[in-house]
């Protein structure tokens, strides 16, 4: 069979998934609206996240361009490069892969933004509707990140089948405006999530959506800029990495076609899972996103051994990219475990924080350390499992066994995804229902919606950090084959831990995720001060407003544009930190102090990653627990210390944690691109 | 000269170091008493402090017999030893091991609490008086500390000149003990601390040393218990494993009198430096400090210098120990840097708390996380250093160089401990004053003392934390040149970092001091709610308690017992989890998994130590700075986040962040130990 099969198959099922993403879009747009002022909200929301959108492409188009060049001139030096032409195609396919992330979440995030109106409006005809609604909205988002992902993949692959460099370089263009997107959609949403909490529910005592409170529009934009459009560059850049990382070592084994086979299967696999997510009246909505994920899986694992048998791959190969699914849904589970509101654990934060909010974050924290293990854990074992599943292969299968792991683990993520973005457009969905005042029994549909919500956030976060995890370590094997084609097998040497410049290569790498997510986070807090101070201004300076007088309004939109300000001002100075660093760690230690770089990046990358998302998840359901009217319910003290440890927790889930996936894929990305330089030019190496 | 003259002098100093600390013990005992109230409290916390460690003793005695016969049965396994008796002796050397350091902490504890009553008393006539008995009851603990490290080392290496799997051993009992007493001490003192706090400051509004509280004898008990005697077991265990470190691989070298030169030395320096920190009327504590510090770091420079050009040692090797004690400074600065009460950085923790506790926490937190990256850059600096240093002089020397620098930076420890010492001494000073009423004047000089001690235990943790990071690297070398003793050069490869054992094993060492620290923190947490509750029922239940009624005096007893009850049920299970997936990893993964899991360990243990040590002590001097009459002072809304903050930090600075420490250090410990029973026995391996 063509070499060609697969991404050819991969580049019609793209289509596919487009075509579905439209049909359901039409579908939303079809739907009634519930009456004029949910219409209002629902356009100041979509206004302000296109906004906010806009003007941050904007910025990181320069980004874009800038770094664009930079690979043109240096990847290889220009001057000592076999040919500029494809000089400027890395270059051109490293704009692709940004303005391919970006459009995906751009369109994902319109999407969305259409579908939280509508979903509150089909909440008036019941559960069942409503959920097809919020379902499908999220849908969109899944089918066009893996649509997009797997078509910009295939065709680059299909263009250049012999040099895995433009994959890398189209890989590096996602993750690099992933890494932004993150950062800066994550500290928008918070800001405005915490200035609204802080000055709302602590200092007023109203509700979470009250239409008075001057930032509750800013906190829906950034629901959907930071959970919708974030996330979705997130899970982008990882899939198209894993591809990536996959490819680079598959070359020389001929073995590139089953990657694309999985991914295609994956695909399929969502595109087929996506229809049959539904509920019926009186069940539960989470059940329902569970099933869809199960009969993914299910799906995926058969067409995979079906196409394995048929089209003759080696099981093993399969095997990997089970072994990796599995440790997917482990981790999911184990994140679960601990951040479910149903969980002991939950409940036990909720318990001790009648002592005071010092006992929730210490109760918190301690969990969010302890539920790494698990994680870790299967991180380690996927990763080995795989090794010796396809050692028996012999030469490089073993580390190509890695890569399908987290091939395997990132294939049904359109599905995953779809799981994902349904959680903020169900959040936004109660905030709408609320502000347009559609009743107490649409609220109920939706606060029904929104619990399921909660836990699917939860298990995809766990499974986008395990599958950043297995992507970069297939991506430091892929650095390593990189290296060897550049220096030779003879020259080059292993990465030997007690190599001085290993050593000091991951003590520096260990610190990089903590001085990033530090960053991320101490810009929302600043950020979110300025919007406290906004506020007060508005209660102080605006009649009428605190008492809600009718007609008095807040203006909106300058708190959405101090959350837009700051978060631009904030976005940059992370990423460019991180890239910074590896670039002086290559240029200072050469390529062995970049493998320990990476190697400790990883480590204190998924260490944090998981501290910070799982432990910011507990807070969250253990404040929702004691709002149910448990421990003394709304307005305890139990209920107090949970708001504090809610409000440690924002930034911790929504900005620092789920940033530092991409942070370390990037790292990943821009060690493998630059090792040629740093092979030839360092100070010790 | 011959090899055994250098240990020969480090005995003879460890006699010296006696001499003085019993000297400076008769000083302390011929001050008077202020009161016979005084005299009352000063006898309740000793008697308490004493009975915790009488019972801690006895669990740990169990154990420590336990271990014993572990070791004298499979290291190496007494069916295939050449000699019985061999294995007898290191089991016995464990023994001596715990022995020593338990000795070491407990002598300096007793002097401790003679110190603090006797320095309340000596304030009544000035500063210059009441810093001379704080300070010199610090120094006995240090002298103590350090003396009975180099006795005990000498002795062994003199008896056992050839192996220095006896020093390991002996090592290892150090180790294992202070885990338990770090464990131990850091949850009784936290218990009561932060008890005490929520009940007496926060409900109540009453001083932190107000007599009423029933656990404010209990919280006394715990600086000493915790800060002194947990304390001087953790620099104990760092100092003797510095040296077996370095000893294994100075063996093949002939090299090991240098080791022992260095040590002498520098308690040489210390015991000069002890007797020139003093302050005269009117002038600075802190400065004080530090010129002792400076004066006895100048001395041991001059004294290495001066004996290394004299007998001939190699100048590269004292190279190595003098970048070890460059970098011990510079991460003691940076970690003062950050949580100095005059620095910038504290006062924004402080200013930012106005508006609410989240902000306390997170910019805490994120702070505690960007302090983590310079002593990163230190530790991985220092370890290049002194290898490409030793480099030129061949073989085994370059990694020899990275183990002298752990002992140049530990050389001082002396004079650290004093210092360190100092702080809970000068803190129990400060409450007993309150407590038995010796007046306005009294309690200036005392909180100008305890200002001081602060600063200076910020520092200590840093440099211990920079210490044991360095000593483990030291150990890790120290593995794989036992490992190579065992299997043969030949055998033995490189630990890469793409060996997926290597990889597994990292993982899970990143997962270690995660859930370790988590453990500890959650046995804070449960015990303090144990008392929180008993003080609620003696206020309850003891009529006139509240308001003070003359005679009317709470259970202190009871208090106590909890703490002691808690702390000996908390403290087992985290070590023993520690100690026991090592022996996990190293039977399923064999040598290579434990490699990269002992490297995995120290990145993300030296991370998470810094984390908490520094967020720590930000809160905590954050909360003082508020105290200090800044934004709104005490009882503002500034001061309630700090007290949050606060007491989130005092089991991050005082349980989990410094135990961590003797976490890898055990752990690397029980890896060189049990390295050949991993070789022979193991899964994968």
């Amino acid at each position: 069979m063509s070499w060609a099969f697969w991404p050819i198959v991969s580049i019609v099922l793209s289509f596919g998934a487009f075509a579905i993403g439209y049909y359901f879009y039409r579908y939303l747009v079809g739907l009634p609206s519930a009456n004029e002022e949910i219409d209002r909200f629902g356009r100041l929301i979509r206004e302000g996240a296109m906004a906010f959108l806009r003007t941050e492409n904007k910025v990181l188009a320069r980004f874009v361009v800038g770094a664009a060049a930079i690979i043109v001139l240096f990847v290889p030096p220009i001057w000592k490069t076999e040919s500029i032409l494809g000089n400027v195609a890395m270059g051109i396919t490293y704009i692709f892969g940004a303005v391919f992330s970006g459009t995906a979440g751009y369109v994902g995030m319109r999407v969305a933004t259409v579908a939280n109106v509508k979903t509150a409006s089909a909440a008036q005809k019941g559960l069942t509707h409503a959920y097809r609604a919020g379902f499908r909205g999220g849908a969109v988002m899944g089918l066009a990140i893996v649509g997009s992902c797997l078509l910009g993949s295939s065709v680059i692959y299909l263009i250049f089948p012999n040099d895995p460099n433009y994959l890398l370089s189209f890989s590096f263009g996602a993750s690099s405006l992933a890494l932004f997107a993150k950062a800066g959609g994550g500290i928008f949403t918070k800001t405005a999530d915490i200035a609204a909490d802080l000055t709302g529910k602590v200092e007023l005592g109203i509700p979470e959506d009250d239409p008075r409170n001057p930032a509750v529009i800013a906190d829906n934009v950034g629901d959907n800029v930071g959970d919708v459009a974030g996330m979705g560059a997130d899970l982008f850049d990882s899939n198209v990495a894993a591809i990536a990382a996959a490819l680079v070592l598959a070359l020389d084994l001929k073995q590139a076609p089953f990657i694309f086979m999985a991914s295609a299967m994956g695909l399929l696999a969502s595109m087929i899972g996506v229809f049959v997510s539904n509920v019926k009246e009186g069940k539960s909505p989470g059940r329902a996103l569970n099933r869809g994920t199960y009969i993914t899986t299910g799906l995926f694992f058969i067409l995979t051994l079906a196409a394995s048998l048929v089209f003759k791959f080696e099981l093993r190969l399969w095997g990997a990219a089970m072994i990796g699914l599995l440790a997917g849904t482990v981790i999911g589970f184990s994140s679960e475990l601990f951040t479910s509101d149903e969980g002991k654990r939950v409940k036990a934060v909720a318990r001790i924080s009648q002592q005071g909010p010092a006992f929730t974050i210490l109760a918190g924290f301690s969990n969010g350390l302890l539920s790494s293990f698990p994680s870790l854990i299967g991180i380690a074992g996927a990763a080995l499992g795989a090794y010796k599943l396809c050692q028996p292969l012999g030469g490089d299968y073993a580390l190509y066994g890695i890569s399908l792991a987290a091939v395997g683990m990132l294939s049904i993520i359109g599905m995953v995804t779809a799981n994902d973005a349904y959680g903020p457009i169900v959040d936004n969905v109660r905030g709408l229902s609320e502000m347009s005042g559609l009743g107490e029994e649409v609220l109920r549909v939706t606060d029904e919606l929104d619990a399921a919500g909660n836990t699917a956030k939860a298990i995809t976060k766990g499974f986008s950090i395990g599958a950043a995890g297995l992507t970069v370590i297939a991506l430091l094997a892929a650095y390593h084959e990189t290296l060897t084609n550049i220096l030779g097998q003879d020259i080059l040497k292993g990465f030997d831990i007690l190599d001085p410049l290993v050593f000091f290569g991951m003590l520096v790498g260990v610190g990089v995720p903590a001085v990033f997510s530090a960053m991320l986070m101490m810009g929302v807090n600043r950020n979110a001060d300025r919007m406290v101070n906004e506020i007060h201004r508005q209660f102080d300076e605006i009649p009428g407003l605190k008492e809600g007088k009718p007609g008095v309004e807040p203006d909106y939109n300058r708190c959405i544009d101090i959350a837009t300000v700051g978060a631009l001002k904030e976005l940059l100075p992370a990423g460019i930190m991180a890239i910074g660093v590896t670039l002086l760690v290559g240029f200072i230690g050469g390529v062995y102090a970049i493998a320990g770089y990476l190697a400790g990046n990883i480590m204190s990358g998924v260490l944090l990653a998981l501290l910070m998302s799982n432990a910011g998840g507990m807070w969250d359901n253990a404040k929702k627990y004691v709002e149910a009217g448990h421990f003394g319910g709304i307005g305890s003290e139990a209920h107090k210390a949970t708001i504090i440890g809610d409000t440690v927790g924002d930034p911790f889930k929504d900005t620092a944690g789920p940033s530092i996936n991409t942070q370390i894929t990037v790292v990943s990305l821009v060690s493998s691109l630059a090792a040629g330089l740093f092979a030839a030019f360092s100070l010790f190496g």
